[in-house]
């Protein structure tokens, strides 16, 4: 493997935080040190407002459960509402191979635009691009958003603190499934549907229900494992997971079985992790389960003292391993 | 050619127009007749923020006067900057394919940095996402941007009115012409240097100077054919350019004349178009010439009644003829 070269490994978990803080930061904000969050906050007019920039490269271009044009909004809706944000305007920039089925373009704008109607977000601005045949898969989509923060609303992967408890938002890893049944053919895995969803209503739900919520990161790229573990580096933690009490669908269960993988290394696309106040938990499960989207939520396991492994699991059988950074690409492409 | 594929003419000139306005815009913002601008314009606590958004997939990715990096860079402060904006923040998503070398990423990486420390622009966030090897070509970035609007300030592409001065801020041609050397291996016009560069300082001193500017637009795909068809449709009138005007660099009028190309047709990626009041434009003139972007700036023609044809061209043997919009794709990937 050539070492001054991408490699695939390089699209997410470990892989990814090395190409980013080793390469891309330096080349691009050198001296930025700071955490990294799914928007930046800045300060316009005196107001709070949250900004955010995602490319999506899924492949395939539709999957049960959604499309690269139902992710694109999605995934930057997401970014957005996870730094309590409500989102307002999203720019839509498209790279089109040479060849692409105007059909399939129809389908995935139209799916695209439906997220954004429901949601109440304008498509603000755009661009379109094409390329020759054989210099992109299909189409790739950039989208990025601007939301409005409101007013003394602060959440950051820093916030966690000991003794707060973890909440996921519903059961986990069909994203990641559903990509990997459908480009792999498996079909003991068919049944899987993406859940790929807007996630702004069941956040604000949430927010409004304990405002005293510390942060929200929704658990893509590495699945819940990777965004623990960059919420325990943040916020100087741990944190503690009890396997029982991990919302895993059948199908990923038995898919993560056959194929050795982990849940907790599955991504999602329409799942987010919250850490609240301990006090608060029972409150925050009820508020997700109020909402569609966040029928399934639960209460997965608690913030620690640092100690030596960021994320533990206390298993289904009483031991306790730790559970790693997902280290490469389990599956390339994923969103 | 199948009726049902994206064609790489669809990249740029009427082929865009077309796939824009027939497909596109119709499934994305249904019901949306309204001009397409660089930039859209939203009000945010009482303020007029500018938002734009841009994929780059420009083929070589380093080019004489720049790369990908640089490109995405102006390409998006620009947008901002005719829209009358001081750009602020920054958005970078970039696709990498795998393969790609990482002395030329980083290179490439701070090569956008450069421009943005140059003109005080904050990179605010980003995404990076790595693609298989054939999937992708190379690298591409796509960037957005946000500025702020000072109070008072309103240019759009549809307020040219029948006597208005019409301004190039530069010699033409020379970003497209340095491509297609490249890319073809022309030696004729090897000594071809792109234009790109940040247009926000000058547009701030034109627009210092010249409050009552009605307009600017960057010339890039399509040329200053493109947007002046643009401007003449917006604004419901024509343009007359006068030939002996233009300044057209050598290498660019040598490889077009040779190549049988229009100059006009030509992309740039450091120039801009700009409608001034008749009685403005030598102040104007010499507000871009007193910046070192705009030294070679010139009034080039007027805006006249609305007529048959939107833009005409007197031609320096003393004729007139129209200058079409560039039908097609020149040459596929020039930004």
């Amino acid at each position: 493997m050539d070492e001054n070269a991408i490699r695939l490994s390089h699209g997410s978990g470990q892989g990814l935080q090395e190409l980013l803080h080793e390469l891309v930061l330096p080349a691009l904000i050198p001296g930025q040190m700071g955490i990294l969050e799914d928007a930046a906050l800045l300060t316009v007019q005196g107001g709070t407002l949250a900004f955010t920039s995602d490319s999506f490269v899924v492949w395939p271009l539709e999957f049960r459960g959604g499309d690269i044009g139902k992710l694109s909004a999605c995934g930057t809706i997401n970014d957005l509402a996870m730094m309590g944000a409500q989102p307002k305007y999203l720019s839509v920039s498209l790279i089109l191979e040479e060849g692409l089925d105007k059909q399939l373009l129809i389908r995935i704008l139209s799916s695209l635009r439906t997220v954004c109607e429901e949601t109440g977000v304008i498509i603000a601005c755009g661009d379109t691009k094409v390329v020759d045949r054989g210099k992109a898969d299909g189409m790739f989509i950039s989208t990025s958003g601007i939301g409005m923060v409101p007013a003394g609303r602060v959440l950051s992967a820093a916030n966690a603190r000991e003794g707060d408890a973890v909440l996921v938002s519903g059961p986990i890893g069909l994203h990641g499934i559903t990509i990997l049944s459908q480009r792999k053919g498996l079909r003991f895995a068919s049944e899987a549907i993406s859940d790929c969803a807007p996630l702004n209503t069941l956040a604000e739900t949430l927010l409004t229900c304990v405002p005293e919520t510390r942060l929200l990161r929704d658990a893509t790229r590495g699945g819940c494992a990777a965004i623990l573990h960059e919420i325990a580096e943040s916020s100087n933690v741990c944190v503690l997971l009890d396997e029982a009490k991990i919302p895993v669908p059948d199908v990923v269960k038995g898919a993560c079985a056959f194929l050795g993988l982990d849940p907790l290394h599955i991504a999602n696309e329409g799942r987010f992790v919250a850490v609240v106040p301990a006090h608060e938990a029972a409150i925050a499960v009820s508020a997700c389960q109020s909402h569609p989207i966040g029928n399934g939520a639960a209460i997965i396991g608690t913030v620690t003292q640092k100690g030596r492994f960021p994320l533990l699991l206390k298993t289904a059988i009483g031991g306790t391993r730790p559970v790693e950074m997902p280290a490469g690409e389990l599956l390339p492409r994923i969103c």
